[in-house]
C-alpha cells in the first residue's frame, strides 16, 4: 500500500503524476505547507528535513519504506514498475542528467527566484536580479534541449519530464514566462494534455479547497 | 577511454573519486573556472549549461557520451560497473534520496551561502542570513543521518557518500564548521582517509599550480 503525503507544490505535484501515470492506487494525505503542518513534529518523525513530499511504501507491517526527495520517488516507482526510465545505455544516463539539472540548477532558481520576488522580509535586490536571472538562464538551456527532442530526455517521456513540469506548472511563481521559450511551451502543452497529469492536478487541487 | 573535464570544485571532485574508487584510467582536463573557462564557446558546445564537470566516455568512434551533472555521472559510473550503488531494495532507495538531498538541499544551500559571505557586489544581509541557516540546518539533518549509520545512505559506502563528500571537503568556503556536527566529522575523516579519495583529491589540487 502506498501513503503519499503531499500538497499542491512543485515537487509535490511529480510524485501524483508518477503514480497516476502508473496506475498505482494511493492513499494522499494533505499537509497543508501554508500552515506550516511540515514542521510538526508528527510530520518531522517522518521527514526530518521538513519537507513534502513522502512516500511510505508498505509490502508488509514488517517492510515499510519511508522514503523523502520527489526525483528519488520518482526513480523509485519507475524502477520498480519498470516503465519511466530507460534500463541502460544512454537513455537512461540522459534521464538522470535532467533530473539532477532540475534539482540542482532549475528547481532551486526556481525556488528562490519567488522567494526573493514575494516573501522577502526586504527588499533584497541583487538577490532577486541573481535568482532571476539564473531561472531565466535555465530556462534557455531546456529550450535549446526541447528544440532538438520531444522531450527532456529524448523521444520517451520519462521521469524527468514530470521533474521538470513540477516547476513549469508553478512558473508564476517565480516570475517565469514561456514567451521566449517556444520548445518549452510547446512540450508544457503536450504533457498537460496528458490525462494522467490532468488527474494529478485535480487531486492536488482538491486539498487546497479544503 | 573516459575524458573528464574538470577543476578543484566540490562537482568536480565527486567524479574524480568514483573513477579513483572504481579503479577506472581516464583523462583530466583542466577547466580554470577561475578565469571563467566553462563559459568558452568550445566549452559551451560540450555543456551548454556551462558547468563543470563533463565527462566524455568514447566507447568506439561512434559511441560517443558526453554527460553532464556530476551526481548523474556518479549515477552512470556506478550502474557500468556495477559498484557503489546497492541493485535493489531500500539501500538502493537511500542513496538516491541522499544523492537528491546533496543536489536540490544541503549543495546549493553551502553554494548560496559561499556566494553571499565573499562574492557579492554589495551585502545582502538577508540572503546571507537565509542560506547559512539553511546550510547549517542541512548538516543537522545529516549529522542525526550520520548518527545512526555508518555512511550517509546505510553501512556501506556509496556514490551518496562522494556526493556529500563534495561539498564537506570545500566546507570552509561555504562558512560551514563541523563543530556541531561530530558524526559528520567522523564520516569526513573516515571518507577522507580513502586512498581513491587522497588520489583524487592530489590530482584536482595539481590543476590549480598550473
Amino acid at each position: 500500500m502506498i501513503d503519499l503525503y503531499a500538497f499542491a507544490t512543485p515537487n509535490s505535484i511529480k510524485v501524483l503524476i508518477a503514480l497516476e501515470e502508473l496506475g498505482i492506487d494511493y492513499v494522499l494525505h494533505s499537509v497543508n505547507v501554508r500552515n506550516d503542518e511540515q514542521k510538526t513534529a508528527e510530520f518531522l518523525a517522518l521527514n526530518p528535513n521538513g519537507k513534502v513530499p513522502v512516500l511510505v511504501d508498505t509490502q508488509s507491517p514488517s517492510e515499510r519504506l519511508v522514503l523523502t526527495e520527489s526525483a528519488a520517488i520518482l526513480v523509485y516507482l519507475a524502477e520498480k514498475n519498470g516503465r519511466l526510465l530507460p534500463a541502460d545505455g544512454p537513455a537512461r544516463a540522459r534521464v538522470f542528467e535532467q533530473l539532477f539539472f532540475h534539482a540542482s540548477g532549475l528547481g532551486p532558481a526556481f525556488g528562490q527566484a519567488g522567494f526573493f520576488q514575494r516573501h522577502a522580509a526586504e527588499p533584497q535586490p541583487m538577490a532577486l536580479q541573481r535568482f532571476s536571472t539564473e531561472a531565466a538562464r535555465t530556462v534557455t538551456v531546456l529550450d535549446a534541449v526541447l528544440s532538438r527532442n520531444t522531450y527532456v530526455a529524448g523521444n520517451e517521456f520519462s521521469i524527468a519530464d514530470i521533474a521538470h513540469f513540477g516547476w513549469f506548472w508553478r512558473r508564476e511563481f517565480a516570475g517565469v514566462s514561456l514567451e521566449g521559450a517556444p520548445h518549452i511551451a510547446r512540450w508544457f502543452s503536450e504533457v498537460s494534455s496528458r490525462s494522467a497529469v490532468q488527474r494529478a492536478i485535480e487531486r492536488v487541487r482538491a486539498l487546497t479547497n479544503h
